[in-house]
């Protein structure tokens, strides 16, 4: 395939217009939007609102600029991009924080069970959280090997399962609806990390019946360096689960400011403090990028994308492909082995193109459906063949 | 005292220009920066280059911008306001979460005792989390009567002691230094909430031998709406408290990836997951306001305005001052009791004033020294005067 050839994709593309809702700094091949997504053009002038609402309106602008209702207005933004239907997202915290969340609310939900399940190659955090929060729990981890199912540990001792919806390493999918099945099967419950999968991977949260859910919204939602992030709470759970974490602002009737704690009804018991409200905001214009957006389109594009790359490294890199060439089984993202994939990768961004660098030796490769172009992934094999013939 | 009389005092203030510094809008009396601090003037300028730095650099903005140190630089910058030496101090999270993390880390020190005293009348969230704290570890809290010191309540089950150090009612100071002294004399630990007197009055962290300490940078420290919030572990702590919240930004080599957790050395494993950063470089910027000044000369000013405050309400208003009248005993706010306060609010906000109310009765006025004047302590005596009499 010629560079010719890729640019004629690009005016095919139903979805090539929208790139020109980010901005793009010249001259780079930008790859790593599964690390820190592209700014939106609508950003800037979002912060100018709110710094305009802090100064001139102060206190006041908690209620006459919206800021109280942001974690509920928002999660509802992403919830309807992960299948979610109004009332059980909140956006707030870090992602650490609200699966810490998550799993002491849902192994407090069946005290008796004390297991968490993991898989082995999981995001460190979730490993780490899991071990922390079992512990607590007085109980303690499961560890599945790589690449094999969870459903082998699964027995009455296991109180939650946490599951990575897209491998942070190889982009291989993990099957939500069936694996949550499995796990309802022996009596756990499912918590969904979608920090690979929100925003470009369709989702349907409700209808798959996962128990709870997190994610960042700084990779493929384009909300910006460490924007807050999400939880999903099932409604089926909403009534009984409780934020292991409460805080003034998750209470009932917050401005009577009680020395007792009465859950807010819903969600929004789980915000656990003031959410830091600029960066809020950057993500809400951020969202805005989806309108009128479809997800099928969105994956049919990222697909195409994947796609494209897998078969040009085939056809003049040779190096081995990490993640899975079966499209249905493979997110947005393409990783590459190298042995020295560190070095490369420095050469790489010298060269123009960004992606990024996981150990030992993967070079890794996101496809911002949103923003990439298919002659994104010409040049970025282009760059890559003569990185690594020098 | 006519205003001309306040107007000379602003004119002998050493402080005076400070006000410039920030953004003040047209026709307000603002005494309402213990909930939220006016704009600093840099802000603007500082969203903007953080902006340009997402926009441009993405994903090496973490390393190139220096968001990565952010929440360390920012932990010192606040360390040197509360008597912390470097180290000890890490900006991240909400207030929310610090506490929460501070009062597990803290519990975890001694398993053996499991109580956690309280005072009646703290900032709720403290009491909601302290109760939450408690229940996790097995034990249970005890509350003083209001008024009523915590050391009645002290023996070899206590755990940890929460103190607010400023009442978020009354302004009234809990002495730290001797306080902490008992508190250690029965074998317990000390956390104290800073978020009412951080910024405005001398505080010795490291002197007072303070376990732990949490508080939000919103407030007297004008880092904006939710900014994020602050946690410090006394360096005797720091190799042996683990963070409750484990994530990958707090191990040791967090790039390696590991499924085991190393926490890092020192205050940078209390990091709980990826930081807001637009909002954490707002109160990087709000922190420059405090370059060049001393906590002594702000104290002295604060004094002296919330002194003026009480003397021209006895002078024209003669409502109960619900605040201590010793100075020694008095934050940077004083509460003045009416039975309606919610209309009385109201009406105040119209007229230009703008203070905030606390249930049932209190109608609270904050004094930022930084950037309130003397001739504000007049204006809005009269702004009350005028509302009280309609």
């Amino acid at each position: 395939m010629t560079r010719e050839q890729a640019a004629a994709l690009n005016r095919v593309d139903p979805l090539a217009s929208v790139r020109d809702r980010f901005v793009i700094p010249q001259g780079l091949v930008y790859l790593d939007g599964n690390s820190l997504g592209l700014m939106p053009r609508g950003a800037p002038e979002r912060a100018e609102e709110i710094l305009g609402q802090w100064s001139q309106r102060l206190i006041r602008g908690w209620m006459e600029g919206g800021w109280w209702e942001l974690p509920l207005l928002l999660g509802d933004r992403i919830g309807s991009l992960i299948g979610a239907e109004p009332g059980q997202v909140v956006v707030c915290d870090t992602t650490t924080t609200n699966l810490y969340k998550a799993l002491l609310a849902a192994a407090d939900l069946d005290p008796g069970r004390t297991v968490i399940v993991i898989e082995e190659g999981a995001f460190p955090t979730d490993r780490y959280v899991a071990e922390s929060v079992a512990r607590r729990i007085g109980g303690r981890t499961r560890v599945t090997s790589r690449g094999r199912s969870v459903d082998d540990l699964l027995d009455d001792e296991v109180a939650v399962v946490v599951m990575n919806h897209v491998d942070f390493r190889t982009a291989e999918i993990a099957e939500m609806g069936s694996t949550t099945e499995t796990i309802h099967g022996s009596g756990a419950l499912a918590v969904w990390d979608l920090s690979h999968s929100a925003g470009v991977l369709p989702i349907s949260l409700d209808h798959w019946d996962v128990d709870f859910a997190v994610g960042c919204t700084y990779k493929y939602l384009n909300g910006g360096p460490g924007a807050p992030a999400y939880l999903y709470v099932n409604r089926m759970h909403l009534d009984r689960a409780a934020n292991p974490i409460p805080g003034w602002i998750g209470h009932a009737e917050p401005f009577l400011m009680e020395e007792g704690y009465r859950p807010a009804p819903g969600i929004r018991r789980f915000i656990t403090g003031t959410q830091p409200i600029v960066s809020m905001s950057l993500l809400d214009a951020a969202l805005d990028v989806y309108d009128g957006i479809g997800m099928s389109e969105l994956r049919a594009k990222s697909v195409a994308l994947t796609g494209l790359f897998i078969d040009l490294v085939d056809e003049r890199l040779g190096l081995e492909v990490a993640s899975p060439r079966d499209p249905q089984r493979r997110g947005s993202q393409v990783s590459l082995r190298h042995p020295d994939a560190a070095g490369v990768y420095e050469r790489l961004v010298a060269a123009g193109l960004q992606g990024d660098v996981r150990p030992p030796d993967l070079l890794r490769f996101g496809f911002a459906p949103l923003y990439v172009s298919f002659t994104d992934v010409w040049d970025a094999v282009d760059v890559l063949a003569g990185v690594l013939e020098a």
